[in-house]
């Protein structure tokens, strides 16, 4: 038996459900799964769904070519990939390592539906790190002039090894315009604040100034506008007025990285669709 | 146009989303809402939709005729109502009136999905803040050899207002075996405390002589299991060594009225299943 | 015996810890809750400590005089009271009722420490409610040409019941920066957002439009500032896409509530002390 | 300038403050930091400040020797260290890696004010992971009978590195009751349940079958009352019925290491002082 997951959107009219479950029902295919969502603001349908082929009476090429019929009489975005055929992912790190060390330790222990291809850096702080869990390294140095080439180096990894999806994880570099665009639903970065207060540099100390009570981490799509993508996971947690900027960076270590991790596990298991400035996740 | 809500579960097996969104198709019921769970555990399917009449072409009655013979084939458990008719609601309360007091404001706002019918007590504390509503009060003391006649008092007043859900908003009498058979998955009670932790009576002191340092308060059906019935909400509030029991007591009403709100908003939308003894909110 | 809350601050500096409490051996001041918290930033010492007479060899007209003397020469700011004075409160409200009714609720039941005095209110709406509590119900409508008299009615109230501390509960009015100005420190307003995010009108619909997995509520000083006073206490509430504008507004009712009673509370029991843009709760 | 950390408990009396205060504005000890409490059922006095010896008139073995005098007049229970002494500290591991792997991180880091002097373990598998950051590897294997030996060699390992506290992380044996005693207050367990609610084996199996809506973690002081020893911090996460134990398991991942490693934080800071089942965090 091999499980896939199918997930789309499409614009929402009578029928939708039933023109791809009688589909699925014609030739068998086992949903395990299943759950949608019918956005009235703009009035799109969402669906992801789990099925297997315990009763499936076509081969799966078969299945792929009317599956494409409906969607292209239905007008969906959709993506389809077997269970066990893990997205690739590459990670992009500067110096604080905290982010990196708790998805390398999901990685491998299982946790993290994803298959972890390397990780790129401009700085080479990480590098043992990454080569203790037997992953390449890129060191990929920038400056203001070698911006340019430096993305490509990036890009050019990503090409190489096949990545779907780029993870920032606390990556300090401000991605061009260019490379946001190429990327756009490819790459999660985490911020360090909760979104949308504390835009940009040195979150925790506006937020020391500010003197909230409650503090955050933001994962989010990568756009050309900073820290405005798609939020897909935020997690807070509670300060006092004792707490320093100092202890806010290391208490923030572990919001980041659960945000962080729980954003890529939500994507790798296609649980994450844009929906204009928003997320859907099912 | 007039909307409707769908909920059902049934075991799960090939075709069943075909099979009711076929038919949906074909009646042009048109979904604006859905969402459903397959629960690999239980092999239960779950769903719950909202559909309107928009570009219906048969009427309502016509409609439930063909549905109902869906659901026989299916052996589906379901509900289904236009969104129009809330469900009447009945609130039993004692003394403590704090998740009273917030049950009635949301109801009077509109945030509460709900037809509140009226209020049974088996004290008169609370007659006065009913009334100031506009509901009917209905006391019933009780004492331990007029139990049965009271229970059959509240039972009374069920069928005389039609109510389809009691609610226990601090209601301090342990319900007979008899009548929470009879109320299965119609009615909910609110323990002041995070389950299972803490069952019985006095869960504050309990909390406070453990030293926990999170409290919380859950929403649940009534089951002849004291304190043990599936549970539709959960809220927690971080605490300290600082807080006496009798904070603790002030600072949960706030942990109690938002589950026991919550849980009741959560039901009346026809959101939540039981399946064994845990719940699907969908 | 009598009990009193001091709280004080006063620049930090050798001995201040020494020289308040040999005053307090002296006298026999026996201290029965004692928090305390030297700012390394502003170099500001903060105390609250709540003691009572049940050893005390002088009375409590001679132990304020020499408390007096320590007060002067420390350069302290602060306030002593016996705890059996509730502060005096005022609310001012507008047409949402939900944040009104659970302070209402908890001054009844005595979970509010706190004595209110009347509500002040630019609508009639809630005019029932507050007199069912007994308490007076000021109406004082406003408009863009009536607002400096609107404005010098509320301090009328205030004066006439020597209100000490006024609590806006969704009123929906701004206060002159004039009438900002004289309440400092002494008037708390509910925010419905997770501040800095979301500040001024229609926070809800802001946030849905960010699409944000977190939505909140902030209580805080009034400053001329909008939105930007020293934040007492702030309450989170986890949604998701599905959670419609319509929702939030009601979801949020329970988080805006619980933020604003309980600043209310750390107010009235004399733990938060203004320091800067930032708050200390003692 | 050089800082230390005091730390104290004793029965609750007039001029406690006044005593210890006045000491230290004799010799001058400049403190910085201080919190405390006065537990109104044990009658007891904590406290917890930093202190500095900027202003010092006298050096710091006569300053011990006089504030050893206080101490005992007053029946003290207390600690003092410099602040750049961190605590030493063993981690215990036995399969699971997760909250190793994140206290190794923070302690990297700086983030753990703690001295980590090694890890044992009954398996070998987190080996790798230990020797890659530099730390000695004790594998102590155990079985029924060589139980009593494997213990002595825990505590060999302890007392040839000064060891002052032993954390469980994810350590699955169950400590003696004689090992318990002999490290009353110095050893500290991840308990991957929000306790009391599931003590014992398999407890994301017992909240499943259980249905809740959150999950959390406890960490804990060890006794001999398994699972029942002093709370020091817990931490929640929301789920839904969505979630299988599998993911349970993984998504406690975060909780767990989050909760642990903020318990030794607040130990090794001297802020966690055992009152009877409970703690006050200072």
């Amino acid at each position: 038996v091999r499980a896939y997951v199918l997930s789309f959107q499409c614009p929402d009219q009578l029928g939708v459900v039933a023109q791809y479950s009688q589909l699925f029902l014609e030739v068998g295919a086992f949903i395990t799964e299943i759950s949608n969502y019918s956005d009235p603001v703009s009035n799109t349908f969402h669906l992801r769904c789990v099925f297997d082929d315990r009763a499936m009476t076509v081969d799966f090429m078969e299945f792929q070519r009317r599956f494409t019929a409906v969607a292209e009489a239905l007008g969906m975005h959709y993506q389809l990939r077997p269970t066990d055929e893990l997205p690739r992912v590459l990670v992009a790190v500067s110096r604080y390592d905290h982010c990196l060390n708790v998805l390398l330790n999901k990685w491998k222990s299982g946790a993290l539906p994803a298959r972890i291809v390397g990780v790129v850096s401009n700085h080479t702080d990480c590098r043992g790190l990454v080569e203790w869990y037997g992953l390449p390294f890129h060191y990929l140095p920038v400056n203001a002039e070698t911006k340019p080439q430096q993305e490509a180096g990036i890009l050019a990894v990503m090409q190489a090894h096949q990545v779907e999806l780029l993870v920032l994880a606390r990556y300090m570099q401000i991605l061009s315009d260019d490379l946001c665009r190429q990327l756009a639903g490819r790459a999660i970065n985490i911020h360090h604040s909760f979104l949308p207060g504390f835009k940009g540099a040195r979150p925790y100390h506006q937020a020391y100034d500010r003197g909230v009570k409650v503090i955050g981490a933001t994962a989010h799509y990568v756009t050309a506008d900073l820290d405005e993508g798609p939020i897909i996971a935020q997690e807070v947690r509670a300060i006092d007025h004792q707490v320093s900027v100092e202890q806010m960076v290391h208490l923030g270590h572990d919001t980041e990285a659960t945000a962080l991790s729980q954003a890529v596990r939500l994507h790798c298991e296609q649980r994450v669709q844009i929906n204009g400035q928003r997320t859907v996740i099912l």
